[in-house]
């Protein structure tokens, strides 16, 4: 670790190694707090910082309130042959994503296609995160996740939707695979949060102060204002898709209860996540798909204008961080060593 | 019917009927001619006029060109326990999808979730005719379809995606389902035919013309220009996921090759689907799920600002049309009269 006056810099391992000392201090367990730390430190990898460190204070906020169990043992549950359900029992997401993993891998290689439905968690989970193991696996695999209540639909000046994030990855074989992972919010959440912070203006169309004014003063979105869909009443809609697969079907809280029930402790609300896999084998052709697909990718790439896939920048990142380090904001730092000694 | 000096006013059975005329003129025989004919009725009805009568003389080409065979018959196979394929074989999309529909609804019923593969057919078909009998089914239905390269992604200058639309509908019991269609393009194609047509004048963001600019002007994106994905690099992301669903995982034409081998005979380009269906029951807890999500759109219909669900236009115009009638342009009338007689 080294540190200059605004920033420290660590090292991979150690921004796991502090992510877990925080959760233990607040209460987790060994497995809980290694799946957050593992989710923690591959977003700092990949520089995905709205889901890295700067999340740790609020999980372990949720941990002190008693709000999430840290020693929570997810329930694995096969409710159809091709539907399995984990029950996290009120602990984080990380731990439950992990243990439906391998039953979703085996029930969409032995279906064609499969559905995970996570219920009873809390999370600020990155779905790119749960996405590339099923890609890796070689599976097409698509996800979404409801979430407290601020962004108003379309139409309306009222908070209703979470940043409904979705997210699709298509498996490349030994090429990292295309992997979309978009809030439907105009700006994802932590973003806003992340500019309140350091002081940034945020681009036009991100949302409506609390007068139902547009804004780019992100605290002034933060602060009684709401957030805008992406892409008008067609990102609206499908913001609506994502709170009814990912709260509807599954039997979990919409991102309108899930605002109204959570006990505001800083940590992440109560809420579900629905996870579809496809095995592309199923689809008949087997032999000349990935070469149809990468002939698809090639085709993209040499387009005029020079259009990059959805997860290049995250790679790019992730090539470099391991040499160069990751870089925390002295006072983030601070609060985390903080928590780490169980302050 | 009725005619005034610009249009001609059709009662539902007699837009079928005419279309079935136009169709069998041209080669199609009764099941393929009724299947679309069907579809432009339904479209008719519903003022989703991009789908309707506009659309029968393309098909009719396809037919007289002998690029589409009138006479097929769609063979369903069922790929793997979850996976139903349906091959076309060189046919009109709608009975090809209309001989997928019960074994899908079977398959998902059994095992909770399933897709549907449709496979060497040709249409202009509106995915919300195929989501709303799934619904009707009680299940929920996603689907999705690429077409010939007319869309830039974002970054881009040059065609690449189809207007590549994405359907999804909710089942909500004895009320209408609530179904999102819409093109992943800012503008839908045929509405910018239509505008083109009537000479109206497009929204900011439709499209570039054919030296890169932004243009309202439908002919001139119509004209070697370009149409935008809706929403910048979020709305492409989802472009191109229905491109590796509609294309890669089932096997058919991306759209940048349904554009370099269609005939261009002014009908559809031969081109895939892919529906996934999902079964509520089966992600337990059935009880108290209708009503846990029609509590989702009471609260939503009363938010501030007063936003619609996506199909109540389509609906409203379904309510009225029987006792109003279909009002066709009468150049369009005089040409399916035409077609209808052979000419």
């Amino acid at each position: 670790m080294a540190r200059s006056g605004e920033t420290a810099t660590l090292s991979l391992e150690e921004v796991d190694r502090l992510t877990r000392r925080c959760l233990a201090a607040a209460g987790a367990d060994d497995a809980n707090a290694a799946a957050v730390a593992d989710v923690v430190t591959r977003a700092e990898r990949d520089r995905a910082l709205s889901h890295g460190l700067f999340r740790v204070p609020g999980y372990c906020a949720s941990l002190a309130s008693g709000k999430v169990d840290g020693t929570a043992r997810p329930e694995v549950r096969r409710l159809a042959p091709s539907v399995v359900q984990v029950d996290g029992r009120d602990g984080f997401a990380p731990l439950a994503l992990a243990a439906g993993r391998a039953p979703l891998i085996e029930r969409t290689r032995a279906q064609g296609v499969a559905a995970l439905a996570v219920v009873r968690t809390y999370h600020f989970q990155a779905l790119w995160a749960e996405i590339e193991p099923l890609c890796e696996a070689g599976l097409v695999a698509l996800a979404c996740t409801a979430y407290k209540p601020v962004v108003a639909p379309a139409g309306a000046t009222a908070a209703f939707f979470g940043t409904n994030p979705l997210a699709f990855g298509w498996p490349r074989g030994e090429r990292a695979p295309m992997v979309v992972d978009m809030a439907t919010s105009a700006m994802a959440r932590g973003e806003i949060q992340v500019a309140a912070r350091d002081g940034h203006a945020l681009p036009a169309g991100a949302g409506l102060d609390r007068h139902g004014r547009a804004s780019t003063d992100p605290a002034a979105i933060l602060d009684g204002g709401v957030q805008l869909p992406f892409g008008g009443y067609k990102g609206s809609a499908i913001a609506m898709m994502v709170e009814l697969l990912g709260a509807g079907l599954i039997g979990e809280r919409f991102s309108f209860e899930a605002g109204e029930r959570d006990v505001e402790d800083g940590g992440p609300a109560r809420g579900g996540e629905f996870v579809l896999a496809l095995d592309p084998a199923a689809f008949g052709d087997a032999g000349g798909r990935h070469d149809h697909a990468e002939a698809f990718f090639a085709r993209f790439a040499e387009l005029a204008g020079g259009p990059r896939l959805p997860a290049d920048r995250r790679y790019a990142a992730r090539a470099e961080t391991p040499a160069r380090g990751v870089e925390v904001p002295a006072a983030l730092h601070a609060e985390l060593q903080r928590l780490a000694a169980g302050g």
